[in-house]
């Protein structure tokens, strides 16, 4: 009886010269997942703390250190939703935030008490703009908001992007759209967690595409599409009534992963499946992501995509955790919930030979929480 | 070889006495939308014409007259989808939009071009908050921008629905969460329109509950859950190679229908189906979000919603249009695209002896267009 923790910082083309320190912080943010799982917090308050410390770090593109707007300012979008309930709380192109994942996460566990209040009232799922700030100050959040939230990383990658950006200027959609979904700055954070009861949760963090339009909202903060969790029961007596749970994050480019609601359906691919998962959530990403009818206007090479599934068989004692992007690398890690466990960290890449957006790497790992501490 | 526009405006508990004007107005909007289509515009530029008018009255939760926030000022939703490209724009919690439907028409207009525009650039589809309505500005959007929303119904029921909360003061979670969806006030509206192509589109827009948080977004702005519209191709030989088209618009509770992201869902219930649609939306509505395990935190009184569905067969020779709701009332009205035609309109009630929330009232006409018209 223990738990677990899995973490990705992004699905795109991590910096060779950058990877020592992308997989570190995935160690560092398994620790506090960890830790707080120990300390006897829940798996919503794991993936939390877990999405915190992604979001304090400027290499991700989540809290201080996001991709700037059009207009050079920061705007992010965060999403938790908890398995047990499936209550999901979510917040969108909100400014001053540096912990949006702190906010989505107070929404859900509002939700999670009852989606209507004891008073009557109806908890409200997504908070968007400015309004959600308000929210977070009025609700006693304010350490998770703060007004400077653009690293000097951000800023030099912004001039860069505009200068690229000169060119279309006289393009005449160019006020109104915004540019491509580019593999360099997709590296949004995700975390999954399970507590020793095999209770799940899922969490999601990005400052969105760099140069978006503000206002823009992305996968992160809608339903279905940026995280799911779900404690989806038992089976039947065939299966001896084990109980089984999911958590999934996606990563990508936003407009894509609501639009196929990806998260969503591929924890409903991966649940319960006899075969091996990685085979079923190959299938399930190619089918409904590479190959999906709603994106029949994108060209193949704007498919960009990852995500981490967890599941997790009976209570807790066993654990696949499973990657799975269409993109060069996606950079990952994971720790058990023990005192004496350790942190492992991972940058998957994508097979010599496939071209990004055509196809997808799967891999994963599968662990019997008793006996890996054993 | 014409067309066929139908319209709602909302679901819930229409009072007696407005009941006249509410199916004049649907009657209205119908004319503006065929009025639209004979001039030879497309289903999107129908289904935006038709919502501009239900959004202009202040009869709807939408546009000017819409529900007002907690802080006494509106914040607008609105979704627009156009079934060849399967394009989505919405825009939400939106301040100073009297005609938030056209600015989700054009974000659809983009998109539908191609999901990444010739310069290489993504088409946002999602854009909310004062982001929103700036993007309007430069987009030079302005005529649908309004500094004045408040009709004074709204700001009688906002004084009203306050003194009615005040003995929920002490609640700690009051500034944190939202009203219930009650009947009263759930009429936010909707349009589905196929052009003499059987080309589809849908349009949907809402004011949101009322006294709900700032920034809270609803159903009408998010994919998949307040609208959906597709043109499904033909389903092979057996079928005759017949085309098949499905738009679709829900109302109700933003918080439940994005949730079960209930217009995809029906549309997917009910397109191919070789049993009465009638029976097929009658099932799929209790399903997906009556007995919906995504519901299962919600008490069954508050399962209010209601839908509207276009079936066009062929190329818009055949026309099913239904409507179903678990709320005690639905109005509606359509009408058929030919410059004799006239709107019909009615205002759907709920069996006596059922239950709000409990069941599912379903009705349809069957329209042969060119016999209609003969």
């Amino acid at each position: 009886m223990h738990g677990f923790i899995g973490v990705h910082i992004g699905a795109g083309n991590h910096s060779e010269g950058l990877s020592r320190e992308y997989k570190r912080l995935c160690r560092s943010a398994c620790r506090v997942g960890v830790s707080t799982l120990l300390s006897g917090g829940t798996s919503v308050d794991a993936v939390m703390g877990a999405t915190v410390a992604l979001e304090a770090s400027d290499l991700t593109n989540a809290g201080y250190g996001s991709n700037l707007n059009i207009n050079g300012s920061v705007e992010v979008d965060a999403g938790v939703m908890e398995g047990e309930t499936l209550a999901f709380g979510g917040v969108g192109a909100a400014p001053g935030m540096c912990h949006p994942v702190v906010i989505a996460s107070e929404l859900c566990k509002i939700q999670s008490k009852g989606f209507v209040a004891p008073s009557g009232l109806v908890a409200p799922s997504l908070l968007v703009g400015s309004g959600a700030t308000k929210w977070a100050e009025i609700s006693g959040l304010s350490h998770a908001l703060s007004s400077s939230l653009i690293s000097e990383k951000a800023k030099r990658q912004y001039h860069r992007n505009k200068r690229k950006l000169q060119p279309f200027r006289k393009d005449e959609d160019f006020e109104m759209v915004q540019p491509p979904c580019s593999e360099d700055r997709l590296d949004t954070v995700g975390v999954v967690a399970m507590d020793a009861e095999g209770r799940v949760s899922a969490a999601c963090s990005s400052g969105g595409i760099a140069l978006k339009q503000p206002g823009r909202v992305g996968q992160a903060a809608i339903f279905g599409a940026g995280c799911w969790a779900e404690n989806c029961g038992a089976r039947g007596p065939g299966d001896g009534f084990q109980k089984e749970s999911i958590a999934v994050c996606t990563t990508g480019c936003g407009e894509y992963l609501v639009r196929t609601g990806l998260a969503q359906q591929l924890a409903q691919a991966v649940q319960f499946c006899d075969d091996i998962a990685t085979v079923r959530l190959h299938s399930a990403f190619t089918e409904k992501f590479l190959r999906s009818p709603l994106l029949r206007l994108v060209d193949e090479t704007g498919r960009l995509a990852g995500a981490i599934v967890l599941r997790g068989i009976g209570t807790a004692e066993k654990v696949e955790f499973l990657w799975a992007h269409s993109t060069k690398t996606m950079c990952i890690g994971y720790m058990v919930a023990a005192p004496e466990s350790k942190p492992k960290s991972h940058m998957s890449r994508l097979p010599v030979g496939f071209t990004p957006g055509s196809k997808v790497n799967v891999e994963g790992i599968n662990l019997n929480l008793n006996s890996e501490l054993g």
